[in-house]
């Protein structure tokens, strides 16, 4: 309370910035930064405790832009309160290699917490992010030492509120009673067609109490400054449900065409601009100005954040103390790194073993890692026991007043609701104490994808437990058999796919995925069995790729993954007592681990002089660059008992071996016959 | 009401059966099918209207099973009611190309409206076999002339109330106001995870409430048909706005586990098949009963069901008369065919016409062709002057009462609801009468994936306007350039991926788009301006690849397609004056129509004896089909002007020169050195 014209000068400065940045760059979008200066400044200067020089403090206040491409609200404020983001950067918004991109990514701009902009996807982070919080408490607060408290904030706006992801986050936190969210919709009723009335009319409010939520609405967002504190007072207050503030405001606020889609992804014209600066007492010939005062209430702020973490690190210290093993995890958690010697507790397995589906040998990885793990949180979308995702002993993250679990529980129920799922596990990634692992079938982690493309983009160590996984799944059909699925991913940069053909290549999956700190995996598993291979080993599976069975003499290299694997051994018996002819089988769980390996080795897996057959029960695009022929399925699958359809689609050791002596004939002649991994040039990486 | 020992029969017929085919094929799901038949017996048996000897009667009521693992429900109803799946059909569920799957399939089974299965499309489906229907009567009914006035009908489940697809649709059918759809939801408390208190305690009535929703509550879903009836009754009378029946039931009702988890995707045990069976007055040793006096219910109502469309059909013939064109338009229509000469519509373009960005083509596609195709219903998720999508005179498709448009109108927006968006679409195609095009940015196809997956496995003729298609679209930068999205959707099968390269390529994408009635396409199009090529024609655009420019003593053939057809074509230039490499220039705007074309064209294209580069401005996967070496982006892109952008990635006549010349290197010592469009052996189709 109590409000001078300092703050309406921060207020202004934010606006003015995002005009100018987004003038020169001649791009980017003014509306919202204009709109909500008001809300970030009573936000940032009066609730939110952070300290600018060290972003990665563990317990400061999360906030997300979820309207991401207002990000010149949020690099304004990072500048003006001493985070590592120079007026040169502002000045240098959405030109190449800058610190300020189109779009807040998390991994370049100190300060920015999740990479956003694609609508929605933030939304979801902030109810991971808060999910992250409460576990973290859940597990590391003890009597006295209230170690982890920080609340979470994320700003919306009507494109978010329209997103289904959003829908299915806010039913989600609403049900977890996430009363560390703090939600507030930048209600300006404009999207980019013009008055949100042409779309979107129903009760947003009333929607957020129908999940659960606790909703007040601050009426005149654009200068009720009480109104807003008021809000975030009472938001805070309330403890046992998370809370949207509805927050009503004008869009490019000061502007000639504020409140109309013209201001919304254009910039100002220069007219405008300088009318805009005389009417709030800026030099109209100056642009990036930035007062005195204005730094220095903004600094004084974050002189406060450094000091409230310099008592958290003496409280930390007292806990290292009386808490010694707590304390050293969670030191060790926000290092990514994992516990010494947790590989060990990976299953292996002998040829001998018997036949599992790789949805049990996963079950059984997490069984035996879990205790080893404790920063592994897993969970499903409504597919526990098909996913076999949860280790027997675990116990639920739920609010404690459901009587259905705790919050320091690691077992999260997503619901059917895979893309917040999605969402949810980047956000409860980029906490950083936390590797969230999630479950659903591999063909609905499509319905996840824009929040899988930004899992890569964002760096997150998340890890996607897919099963069902190809036409294997038999009689559910041609709706849940994967075809492009995994050539979607492959093609998805920073992602690893992983299809283990066995225990061992299960086992090594998890081990790349869980100590690959910036890339998220996706595991393909199959629910028919799998019997144990002859080669295949912890080290052989962390390579991507490697020999399944060796014959110097062999006239065809035959190269799977999965399920097919096994078939293809089948295949080589095949081929020499019907044919007289001699192949050999690569076994490729990852193709984006293989291509990290030396060359050399590479081309001892698939080697010049001889021909290569790749054998999946999927789209063959993508295996052209490991293999002359592909074997494959180009159309949709079938719904019957999955023998019928592998044999129907002629996945069987005679399909195979016609399809491998039409490949060794046809490249009989072709003189040199190189291995596909022989290239005329290197991508760009 | 009034309801008898043969209404409980047939209730419980539905039920048996269900029970005897998932025992019978010790897979599926009798729970749904058990809880829901008695609302399935009054609403198909005393509501809808339908003739099964004709399931594509243009006014019939339509049912979409959202959650359609239930699919045993529909498939008995069918049976019983005369449609064309037999007894021996319902014993074949689940088993290899019976036309009873997993999952109902629309495209195989007569009867069945849409394909779901995939949790919320059936739901979004619906609103747009809603909008369909709308649109269709506000176009076609005259006074005295009522001719299309059927409602649409959904069961959905908890797994679809919890996606984001069925709140996107929910929200956009509130705002629509479609008084002709009623939703039924199927409160059962029991999704996979066992009680839906685990992760969905949400207030769902208020949910839709909030979205503009009539809801209506039935409590005992299991025994009071007449609430049922009187729950229906009251939905259809409410024409100004949908209507939501929460439906309580108690899933797998009559089986030991009813109300369980035990009984949603599990068939029953022996011993419980029995006793429902005895408890119920069936032969407990006896299976795939069904009463006379159930069939001859049924069919009484399937009789009036055909007089029904007999009344209907005199009713087109007066129309006919008096509306000639209006019902020769309606009849053609539902044929698929397009209007004669509608073709003659499209631009075409001179090498000397400017420059010009491809969404901008597009748009002018649609204007130049908006009157010859009156089926075409255009519109975007809120992208509107971005996607380019809207002609100038269009109509929005809104309810009169919003006095912005009119039920007639031709133009959807559809807000920020991508998977919506592509669900609704599916529905409005297989309504019959319109051929659905929506518009997002490229890169937020991806978010609609679950529903594009489905305009291709059942055969839709959709049409997705994907602007922004590359790093092209510049300062937006990584979050919204596309990288995977080609890959992903050209792996997909059935599906036209098209990315035209100037003027005439696009109006031959439109051209093939809209007469290739049993497949959807996705447009990408570029943000920035495109010059007008020498070679490009309708003719050759349409044969989806094409020699852009010859060279008889090419060295090498680029291969390329939208923005960078003409970066080659300057590259060629470059090799010629810089290195003395003479190359030629392939345009190819889509893989799939290319496939189809004859092999000695498609050789003639991208011949033997010498080395094809592709290039194209995202990941390289798929390109090894058709070239030898690819230049490609397999990471991430960056913010920035987009020539920048270009220039960073070396995307310039020199980079690509660069890799020209290594790859010729590289392929100078292999003979012979085929064309890769040669196989050893054909993929199965």
């Amino acid at each position: 309370m109590g409000y001078t014209k300092t703050d309406e000068l921060a207020i202004n400065t934010i606006r003015t910035l995002a005009i100018d940045a987004t003038f020169k760059a001649n791009s980017g979008h003014p509306g919202a930064p204009m709109g909500c200066a008001p809300l970030a400044h009573v936000l940032f200067n009066k609730f939110m405790t952070f300290n600018p020089k060290n972003p990665s403090w563990l317990n400061r206040d999360r906030f997300v832009l979820s309207n991401g491409h207002g990000c010149m609200l949020q690099y304004a404020l990072l500048h003006l309160f001493g985070y590592g983001v120079s007026m040169d950067d502002l000045k240098a918004f959405r030109q190449l290699d800058s610190i300020t991109p189109g779009h807040p990514e998390a991994h370049d701009t100190p300060g920015i917490e999740v990479t956003t902009g694609p609508l929605g996807q933030g939304f979801a982070n902030a109810v991971g992010l808060a999910i992250a919080q409460a576990h973290t408490a859940g597990v590391f607060n003890k009597p006295g030492f209230e170690l982890v408290n920080n609340h979470t904030y994320v700003l919306f706006g009507d494109g978010c509120a329209m997103e289904g992801i959003a829908s299915e986050a806010a039913s989600t936190a609403g049900h977890l009673q996430l009363g560390n969210l703090i939600a507030i919709y930048d209600d300006n009723h404009i999207s980019i067609d013009g008055d949100t009335k042409c779309a979107f009319t129903e009760d947003v409010s009333k929607r957020f109490e129908a999940y659960g939520w606790n909703v007040i609405w601050v009426k005149d967002g654009d200068s009720d400054l009480e109104g807003i504190e008021k809000a975030l007072s009472e938001a805070k207050a309330v403890k046992d449900k998370p809370t949207m503030i509805r927050l009503t405001t004008t869009i490019g606020f000061g502007s000639k065409l504020q409140g109309t889609g013209g201001v919304h992804g254009n910039p100002l014209k220069e007219d405008d601009v300088k009318q805009v600066k005389e009417k709030w007492g800026f030099d109209p010939e100056k642009t990036f100005q930035v007062a005195q005062e204005v730094y220095d209430m903004y600094h004084k702020h974050a002189a406060e954040g450094a000091a409230a973490e310099e008592e958290w690190n003496k409280l930390f210290e007292k806990y290292s103390s009386e808490h010694k093993d707590l304390a050293a995890d969670l030191k060790r958690r926000q290092t990514k790194a994992l516990p010494e010697g947790w590989q060990t507790k990976l299953p292996v397995y002998k040829p001998s073993d018997k036949a599992v589906a790789s949805r049990k040998l996963s079950e059984s990885v997490l069984e035996a890692i879990y205790e080893a793990v404790p920063e592994l949180l897993s969970g499903s979308a409504d597919l526990t026991g098909s996913n076999n995702t949860r280790w027997k002993s675990a116990v639920d993250f739920q609010p404690p007043s459901l009587g259905i679990g705790e919050w320091s529980g690691r077992y999260l129920r997503y619901g059917v609701r895979e893309h917040a799922m999605a969402g949810i596990m980047n956000g409860i990634s980029a906490y950083g104490t936390l590797i969230p692992a999630g479950g659903t079938f591999l063909n609905f982690v499509s319905y996840a994808a824009g929040s899988v493309r930004l899992s890569s983009l964002s760096h997150q160590r998340v890890i996607y437990i897919a099963t069902h996984d190809s036409i294997g799944l038999g009689e559910d059909g041609p709706t849940h058999q994967p075809i492009e699925t995994l050539a979607h991913f492959r093609a998805l940069p920073n992602m690893m796919v992983w299809r283990p053909a066995d225990g061992n290549e299960t086992s090594a999956a998890y081990y790349v995925a869980l100590t690959s700190t910036g890339t998220p995996s996706i595991l393909a598993l199959t629910r028919q069995n799998l019997p144990q291979l002859e080669n295949s080993t912890l080290e052989n599976g962390i390579k991507g790729g490697y020999v399944a069975l060796e014959d110097k003499s062999a006239q065809i290299t035959l190269v799977a993954t999965g399920s097919e694997v096994s078939l293809c051994l089948e295949a080589v018996k095949y081929l020499k007592d019907n044919k007289g002819v001699a192949a050999r089988v690569v076994s490729m769980p990852c193709m984006e681990v293989f291509d990290a390996q030396p060359k050399e080795y590479k081309l001892s897996v698939i080697p010049d002089g001889i021909p290569a057959l790749s054998v999946e029960v999927m789209s063959t695009m993508g295996w052209e660059k490991y293999t002359h022929e592909q074997f494959g399925l180009n159309r949709f699958g079938a719904s019957g008992p999955y023998k019928d359809v592998y044999a129907k689609f002629e996945f069987t050791p005679e399909g195979i071996s016609k399809r491998a002596v039409a490949t060794i004939d046809f490249y009989k002649e072709v003189k040199p016959l190189r291995s596909p991994l022989n290239r005329a040039f290197q991508q760009l990486i």
